[in-house]
């Protein structure tokens, strides 16, 4: 272990050792993808412990004393940073809900290429960072710059790429300069867990996890229009099965909710129950929440539970009171306040992203033996 | 170890065991006082760990599925409630930071009776529990109740008390039924850490920490006013000096700003340091800080740096030139929405509470040798 923390007292903390919570659901161990376990998500946020993972090649140990940040390219000043550079500019804190875009991938039918994601990629974080348009306004973008490219420390062999890559994403301008762009150093108050990007990830509000870079290693300004791998051939919403030649890039997350509790497959007793969840939207606040106990026919309003937040996903809740035993369907559907809805059916695509279709949590109510 | 998590996994995450940070600032080991390291406050969150704890007698050491909550009195219904049926119930999670109401007594002169804490007996968490009012309405309070008593676990025997007595207080009913007071059993997400309340805590949103009853046991609808120790002989404002025989007791945070970096006695070089702090205040959102660099005669405004929330602090930054060398007095002031601003000194009072007067950060700018 090389990584370092950014403690006054040196101390690090016992997530910067990288342990693995037995709690995660591990989707795979190298590289490491893990889900948050739902169940567990009592509150609004996230515990760093708990948050998932969404890692294309092997996690970089980095040290907090040996990280550089490059900024080059289009700019008057080309700039290096040190870790206690970035630490001494302006910084911001926002709660953000980030998910992967592959999330609920596994529930696609047919299957789709990649991770066999279920619901639990994504979590919310409070996160406190640089924004990324303080780091450029010191370099002075030129006149010339269209994206801003953003690359990870992370890389490996991708034979679909042609070799070896680093992760790599870019911006357009406009939003590499939005104010809730961040260069992140902190999640809930501590340094990020180095599968998390210690030191330093992007965090891009609102969007879906790929554009948030982790392990942030060189930033460039461009003139023209990046096409690598993880800009171009992943992360797009592509439909050869309807003959379309073009790809469309994922930006903000989709509409969403998802049932928290009871688990799927749940044996109830009869009686009351508290169907809980959570509802997010990248483009406006969720303005509000339905739920449905017969699997779609009615549906009643949920109650929100937690304040509105720009970025991040709140806590809804539902009293159900379950009278007849049997096998019941719940499902949930959240409306925000661009009155853009949850689709019943998902969007099937070749690469499975973006899967926001209502969720059908089945359970059994039954008189216990 | 007998207490128990409430993960589905069982797994008791490694902060209930009781474990204390060493970047804590132990004021006392039994009980168990220490405060937040403001240095280490680098997000608008507390991290558990390192949340401030402030107890009157040893931390109960309690399991969830033995703790029982009492609801008695003046009820139609009196109730005895079991965890699971506790986390049944609807909850809210609420952003809330809490202070002790002797925070900043160690700077009072003469001195105060109490203990001597500096400025970090305040944190902030995100919080879920059940409102305190849907418990009281599922026992019925009757048209005699004025107060509602809460009693914690701990207890123990306090001289000026004549005996042994468990840490109790009151709320006028009208401040219990507000749906922001909460028996809360989630921080950051997480179940409470030992020292904090587990499994159960009350969290009176908005008002000094002594009115979260931790470890809360009992809850009792009571036709009369309360007149315990903690209730009418502490926690109260006292002034004696002044010739007064009554007393007034504490309820909402008093607003306040505190200063994080540089640290009181830095030595900075000369150029540009970024001045960071935090601002709350318990009636009304902070609208704006100031900051002095001067030691007072100049002052201008700090840029605030999180999103306003309705219980929790606000973080700021003041970009500060350090243009010449010697020792420099740093200052903030808050003000919220209320047109309430902090004083200038102190409220001596003999207990030592609610000081909330402007800081001052001796630093020293000195060009490296």
């Amino acid at each position: 272990m090389t990584h370092e923390s950014p403690s006054a007292a040196g101390t690090a903390p016992a997530d910067l050792a990288g342990a693995i919570d037995p709690r995660l659901v591990v989707v795979s161990r190298e590289p490491f993808n893990a889900e948050t376990p739902l169940g567990e998500q009592i509150g609004l946020l996230t515990p760093n412990r708990l948050f998932y993972a969404r890692n294309h090649f092997a996690v970089p140990r980095l040290a907090a004393s040996d990280w550089r940040l490059s900024v080059e390219g289009e700019v008057e000043r080309p700039l290096r940073l040190g870790y206690d550079d970035l630490l001494a500019l302006p910084s911001r804190s926002l709660l953000v809900t980030l998910e992967c875009a592959g999330n609920g991938r596994s529930s696609l039918q047919p299957p789709a290429v990649g991770e066999p994601w279920q619901y639990g990629a994504v979590s919310t974080a409070e996160w406190t960072g640089v924004p990324l348009r303080t780091v450029l306004a010191a370099a002075g973008v030129t006149a010339r710059t269209r994206e801003i490219l953003i690359e990870g420390a992370d890389r490996g062999n991708v034979p679909d790429a042609g070799g070896a890559i680093p992760f790599a994403r870019s911006l357009d301008l406009e939003t590499a300069l939005d104010p809730d762009v961040l260069l992140a150093y902190a999640m809930n108050g501590e340094p990020l867990p180095p599968r998390n990007g210690f030191p330093v990830r992007l965090l891009v509000s609102g969007w879906y996890g790929m554009a948030s870079v982790k392990w942030v290693a060189r930033i460039e300004a461009i003139a023209g229009r990046f096409e690598g791998f993880y800009q171009a051939d992943r992360y797009v919403m592509a439909h050869p099965e309807r003959g379309e030649t073009t790809t469309t890039p994922l930006r903000a997350m989709r509409i969403r909710s998802l049932i928290t509790a009871p688990a799927a497959g749940a044996t109830l007793p009869p009686g009351e129950h508290r169907v809980r969840g959570l509802a997010w939207s990248g483009p406006a606040p969720i303005e509000r929440v339905e739920v449905s106990v017969d699997g779609g026919a009615r549906w009643e309003p949920a109650e929100l539970v937690s304040d509105p937040e720009r970025y991040a996903w709140r806590r809804w809740e539902y009293r159900w009171d379950a009278a007849t035993t049997g096998p019941a369907t719940l499902l949930s559907r959240a409306f925000d306040a661009n009155n853009a809805a949850q689709p019943a059916e998902p969007e099937w695509n070749r690469l499975g992203y973006a899967n926001n279709a209502v969720q059908a949590i089945p359970v059994n109510v039954r008189t216990k033996d």
